[in-house]
């Protein structure tokens, strides 16, 4: 198939990497051009525009950091809309409000051009390897055409209902991440001050059924105090402040994921938002002033 | 070995199962004697207080249900104190303060009587089929001898270091039980009032990065609406208030923690101890006016 | 002075009222026309749209109830700005975000209009008989040639510095309200459910070093049962909801205001917005399964 | 009257003044007995142990830290309970848990000896001056025979139930002040980030109908960051973990309260406790990363 992937963060080429051995003829853009080059030695073709790189495509894929992206990128001048025709489909797969995914879905469907929303779980690892869990909104007889198309990428594909339902879902997921986040560094907190070894502590919770591959991962960068990126935390805070708001849109109250927010914008505040998630838990560690390692 | 084994709740009636397959010779006592006949059919000698259950044990372990149940069954007239003698070693299963167990080893010693605390996470299935994870606390080599009578209980046992530290490590652990129930249940409510529906949700969450088999577990009750129970509700309030304890004593910012045991409380306070521990969740649905289902 | 005077709510009315009284010439308008009746009994012109309000008003005042009303009266068709001509003064004294009245003081500051943000603490009682609290933002000068006419509508008038700074000390302001409102439900309903007389704990509130006022206003509401509005509570859930969008902007954590925030959005979803704003705490006797009475 | 007064801290020392000046014969007793010395030199007798010092009084008051020292001083060697005969009346000034003041009641009924507690709200001013708000649990016509006694050192006194009552309201009362001073942090917070000068917010705060004393005082220690003590931090730490204590034995939700203990925790932890109880916000700064001033 001839794709357009617009959006070369580390998801966006991870997900193109794959796109490309699975034998797609991709065309990518990315805001900042030289992002591209790996992709083009892997046999990817370089647009200068959204609209330019949308032009021959049948798919047109992206994955873009934040609203303001996609205003620029999918709505500005020579975006993706300026480019698209009759018979193409869009795959929004960046973590957006449902409320985006709408607009693109009008916007799209104004050109004759189909549109479903598809953010992903999973990070760094889980885009390179075509591991990433895929959540879906829109028609489901789209759907079922891009499916094949997905499945390279990653390990699971959820359909969840009409368009806009890939984007909630993708933040009710990340609403249950900040909150494990915020547990695992109270209740790390609270198990070194009483006197248990961190690292003991966190293999203790690596067995029990209430076990979750998230305390591994982000329970060794506070450890081994590396919070090299694999998710930014300033992306966390993004998608903290989405989540905020679709429980705004619907009146429901959310009082420890809201509270979890706090953590973060404090720990954004302190200048960490580059770092990995996990940052998140320095906020608390600076409350409570003591570090876990 | 000969074991006595006193407290014969959900946990208990699991863990002797174990202990008479595994061929030892086990002494039951439990408050309700009852409770005692399933066991003594499967080859268990009944006592009529726990000074007698004792007298002639090599080992004594107890699973009791909270605070008072240690300070009758323990410290109380013809309590096991009162029939333990030099060389046996007791084994404190139950979830308690971890200055409790401080406080048994201390009139352990007295007696000449070894002491480890040994907390377990499961609940009935795990403890029917000896798949707990065991948490020690207390002298190295007292754990050494008797951890092979623990091992057919279990799937893992961590030793986390002195005394009380198995029991710090058990509310440690519940702590992030806790909050992963208020996260699950502000979750699905957010989810279902945003148009996803319950059961999709749970097959995503079973599938991510932040998956944790708690999810299953206590989202298969919201769904079906079935909070028969295997770990009381009232047991988790009880626990968060040990937690809740356990973060004063040592001065320990805990602020999800605590908002989710308010949540407890409330489920409590409606009458719903006696109902599984995701029957917490009822709390924030009322708060929220909806059903996950 | 002629002054047009846009948005006629408890609020509204009552400051037109007490501008006719000092003697200006006041013309109204207001989105549903009869609201106007009383205030022309006494004196006032109606207007049919707020260009046609503004055109011959030396200054021109609005009091309206969200950013939607400022979208549609302000920036609409035959709105504010449609109208307003150079030399005229506008003081917006609804409560909105400070990058509203920014938005505001530049699309003024384009027709030559000056403007000031002036939002008012107080409710019904105090827009009634002139006692309200404002507090403003804007250029010095232009703040000191209106401040003859905001004299008689209230008891203090703050400046606090450039355009923006008056609506940020509101929402600052009912940041503090949100949270005294919680405290009162939660030590209302602690106090109850330990067995104290709610009356006799609102007498004791009455005279401490941390009373206030609105502790007596409300607490009456709770113990009467009655929870007619003067200030409604779908408004205080509009305005933390302003809150937590300038506490996100600035990064600044505010745990215990965003918690608050979920009581009122859970007390509003239960139906209760067109309540008084103390109908807050109804969600937190729900949870708790009592009433403070 | 003859009266014995025990316990010479901030509290004490001024009510014992109050007592004197009142023109009572007051015989005093403090655990360091060098802060006798200023109220001796003023006409107290001074005791060498609780027991002696009510031992020829009519009325025994006492103003304690905390549940140990009641333990020690009341209940201990040499205590008050050793002494007291028929006919006295015991007043306990002190915060405590209700549940202390129904232990003392049955401990001072074995004895012959009446029992009303009498927790007081103010701090060091309003004790100094007479002017103290009393809050009393216990039989009414005991209260009524002590009444006397009380309005020299108080402004009001209010009856509140039966034996606890009075503690409890005590308990209750504290806990909307430290939801104030967790607003008062995060308001500040939130008013300086956004570009606002913290005094004159605070000069707002002093005229709206949302205003406290509260506000004012623990406000001026903020900007002029002066933290010493006038009712220390520790104090307010030990209150927190009593009406949590409470909330738990009333299965009472209370997560606002709650949370503002996580900061009171925090600060303590941080070393603060010997400082004014506003340092909590100094918590709240720290996870800001600002001071508000």
């Amino acid at each position: 198939m001839k794709i357009a992937y617009l959006g070369l963060g580390i998801m966006g080429s991870g997900m193109v990497g794959n796109l490309l051995q699975a034998g797609h003829s991709v065309t990518v853009w990315n805001r900042t051009p030289d992002r591209c080059t790996p992709l083009v030695e892997k046999g990817a073709t370089q647009a200068n525009t959204p609209a330019q790189a949308v032009a021959n495509a049948e798919i047109v894929m992206y994955c873009l950091s934040n609203e303001e992206a996609i205003a620029d990128t999918v709505f500005g001048e020579d975006g993706i809309l300026s480019g698209v025709h009759q018979g193409q489909i869009a795959i929004d797969m960046s973590t957006v409000h449902p409320n985006t995914s709408r607009r693109e879905a009008v916007a799209y469907a104004e050109k004759g051009v189909e549109f479903i929303d598809a953010p992903v779980f999973g990070s760094k690892n889980e885009s390179a390897t075509g591991g990433l869990w895929i959540v879906v909104g829109g028609k489901k007889e789209v759907f079922e055409k891009v499916k094949p198309i997905l499945e390279p990428l990653s390990e699971t594909i959820h359909y969840m209902g009409e368009t806009g339902m890939g984007a909630t879902m993708k933040l009710v997921g990340n609403a249950v991440v900040i909150s494990q986040i915020e547990a695992l560094g109270e209740a790390m907190i609270l198990a070194k001050k009483a006197g248990l070894n961190p690292q003991d502590v966190l293999d203790v919770l690596h067995v029990t059924d209430f076990k979750s591959p998230i305390f591994d991962g982000m329970g060794s960068t506070l450890v081994k105090r590396d919070f090299s990126t694999s998710f930014a935390l300033k992306w966390l805070l993004k998608d903290a402040n989405l989540i905020a708001q679709l429980a705004q849109d619907n009146n429901s109250p959310i009082p420890a994921i809201a509270l979890a927010r706090e953590t973060v914008k404090a720990a954004v505040n302190h200048g960490w938002g580059e770092e990995n998630a996990s940052a998140a838990i320095k906020a608390l560690e600076l409350q409570a002033g003591i570090e876990i390692k």
